[in-house]
């Protein structure tokens, strides 16, 4: 048989992505489908019947990870792991996450319908609640099976309504028995859509990441003074609004000033009392800053907080930064990221070295094994929402270039 | 009897306000009595006590408006009324407001010890809904009783459970059956706290406003593109937040640039979606505009308007602009505001000429006839906020020169 001229059928991976898009489905086109929600949880039973028609060994472990798992000619050797998450964002896209766990499972088919016979193990996952909308932090459950997290510290994690990550994942039946805890694996491919407009933008079919950057969170309060507006002038005033506004700007202008690949953002704002007719007397507002170069994105913070120092000064507001979450960059397995570019090469698809702005599964298990992940192209760079849009054609494309990379590592001996 | 001589209780005024601090008392200090909730029928159960205390005529109009008559002794002469409003900001302070109300009341009972017959009647007032923070808008029962107002329509008005204000007039039991129609006055007088700096700042005790300044509300919403932070480039962004945070610092720096008093203030802002790590899609903010001089304010808009264009484009965002509301400026009766300056010298406090920089239910009675305030420090210039006070002499003090210009206006024929 020749394995290299393998493709998946791209019918049928639309199919499956347009069926698991109804669990959850917004009117502007998107999918709301929280992790452990009951659209969760529909589509979960779904994919686990999807597992079970093509003969997989269906386990669900503590954490609610699904794995299915294809035996090898070799059931001594390590399997080549691939999947991501069914878990959407609020409002979300249809592709997210969704598309690397259909991308595996039309690999697997694939696999099933021409009998390919692979030396190694092929183990497809659905890592649960990735996005961290519902219950923070994301990434929790591959977090858990890395060993990097506590398991009845993620149980333990609320909703905004009180609700327990334990008590939800029992709920919906998901609470497997099987201890989360890893075990050895040859390759991990994690298949996703790019998030970001670079491969459209240069007309690029295959995104080839060399690993995910390094992400720094922090909180920034600043207290004013909360005073009716009209009998206050100007001159004296404490507005811990104007002094936030002076520090969005000089967040926006830092990546520029320090040059690489380095973004920083503010997301989310808090005034108080958030009143028509008072002077803001409080602000709290997020920082989110992303290097390749770690060093740089420390001393991005570092010019930050001497210039937020001085704007709260001049306004006479006190300031308070907060470090929230600092995680490293994380560089692939060379080999396997050449494998990515080889392999897309030789399908014809044009490809384009990056870096992951956002974090992934792939993240944890780069901390066990050989990994390295592939993009497709995303419509307008958008995601996180509902217009989030990749081409069927990409699709498949990405599907085509993770067959080959699976059936290449369940080759190795 | 030397009627000039005549000076308030101060002793009696502070057990007064005190009295009044407890309903709706907040751990720091301040007041939370939003208009027809329950602390704020207690305390208006409590004064129309202590109207009838006094002898006084109560009469509550169809909005609740509480009327206390003191008779003449011609009683075919328009009374002189003086007043302001029980009701308090959500987490308010302890003086605006009930200071005027309170105020009021030690005038009468003063007029009521010492047994003076007045030529004309006085009439107390407190005015239902002032704040509008419950019900919007501000102001709504003095701008019916003026019939600038429809009652219907502000019956209708509900609040964020969506309870109709009219229910809850009727709930409380102060749903009069008195028309909340304007009968002619001699005179109006509201004695309230600056709730700005400036006395404190020039050291005097009694401000004389010559009227009150315009007020300009405006609507900004800003269109953005929503993203993923991590994967699209700083170049390119639509970030609506960032476009928001040049805007608030153009409105800033407008008044220094036309000159003259005018204040301008971004007090609440909304970011959507408001996540950590998503680029802000979309921004909605407002704006409030106040001047003595209404075409600068309307100045102000004009070069505002222009330079948010500018702002837009250069981010790539739309932009939508609104006007909510635009009052004149309202300048009181000249004769009226000469008495408190020449009352308050006589009786030995420093005064400062001044405008008003909040609205007031003076400005609805201003349309019907000769009205003029009386105001006192704010310490800090603090008002709206738990920690808003006057000193208890400088409330005497003011309830002193509202006694001599009610008896000045009451024995004018």
């Amino acid at each position: 048989m020749d394995l290299g001229g393998l493709r998946v059928n791209g019918e049928r991976l639309r199919a499956s992505l347009e069926t698991m898009a109804a669990f959850g489905a917004t009117p502007g086109g998107g999918v709301h489908r929280l992790s452990l929600s009951d659209d969760d949880k529909r589509a979960r039973d779904l994919f686990v019947g999807w597992l079970r028609e093509i003969d997989l060994e269906v386990v669900v472990d503590e954490m609610g990870n699904i794995f299915g798992r294809r035996p090898g000619l070799d059931e001594s050797l390590p399997p080549v792991l691939t999947g991501s998450h069914i878990d959407s964002q609020p409002n979300g896209g249809r592709f997210d996450g969704i598309l690397g766990v259909m991308g595996a499972l039309e690999v697997l088919r694939t696999l099933h319908d021409e009998g390919v016979q692979t030396l190694r193990p092929v183990v497809i996952v659905d890592w649960t609640n990735e996005e961290g909308s519902r219950f923070s932090p994301a990434m929790v459950s591959s977090g858990v099976w890395a060993g990097k997290l506590e398991r009845d510290w993620a149980y333990s994690r609320t909703d905004k309504d009180g609700r327990r990550f334990g008590d939800e994942l029992q709920r919906i039946g998901y609470r497997g028995a099987v201890p989360a805890k890893s075990r050895p694996f040859h390759a991990y491919y994690e298949y996703h859509i790019e998030q970001g407009p670079q491969l459209e933008r240069l007309g690029k079919t295959i995104g080839v990441p060399k690993g995910i950057v390094c992400l720094h969170w922090y909180d920034v309060h600043i207290e004013g003074k909360a005073n009716q507006v009209g009998p206050t002038p100007m001159e004296g005033r404490n507005d811990a609004l104007v002094a936030a506004a002076r520090m969005i700007l000089a967040v926006r202008e830092q990546p520029g000033e320090l040059g690489g690949n380095m973004v920083a953002t503010v997301g989310e704002i808090h005034n108080h009392p958030n009143s028509r007719n008072i002077i803001p007397g409080r602000v709290d507002f997020t920082i989110d800053i992303r290097s390749w170069d770690d060093d740089l994105a420390l001393e991005a913070w570092a010019q930050l907080s001497r210039s937020f120092a001085e704007i709260s000064e001049e306004h006479g507001c006190s300031l308070q930064l907060e470090e929230i979450w600092r995680v490293q960059h994380t560089p692939f397995d060379e080999r396997l990221v050449a494998r990515v570019e080889e392999v897309a090469s030789r399908l014809g698809y044009g490809t384009h070295p990056m870096v992951s702005g956002a974090g992934h599964d792939a993240s944890y298990m780069t901390m066990l094994g050989s990994t390295a992940m592939i993009f497709v192209p995303s419509k307008g760079g958008r995601s996180h929402v509902e217009v989030e849009e990749t081409s069927w054609d990409d699709c498949a494309a990405g599907a085509d270039v993770l067959l080959q990379c699976v059936i290449e590592s369940a080759m190795e001996a």
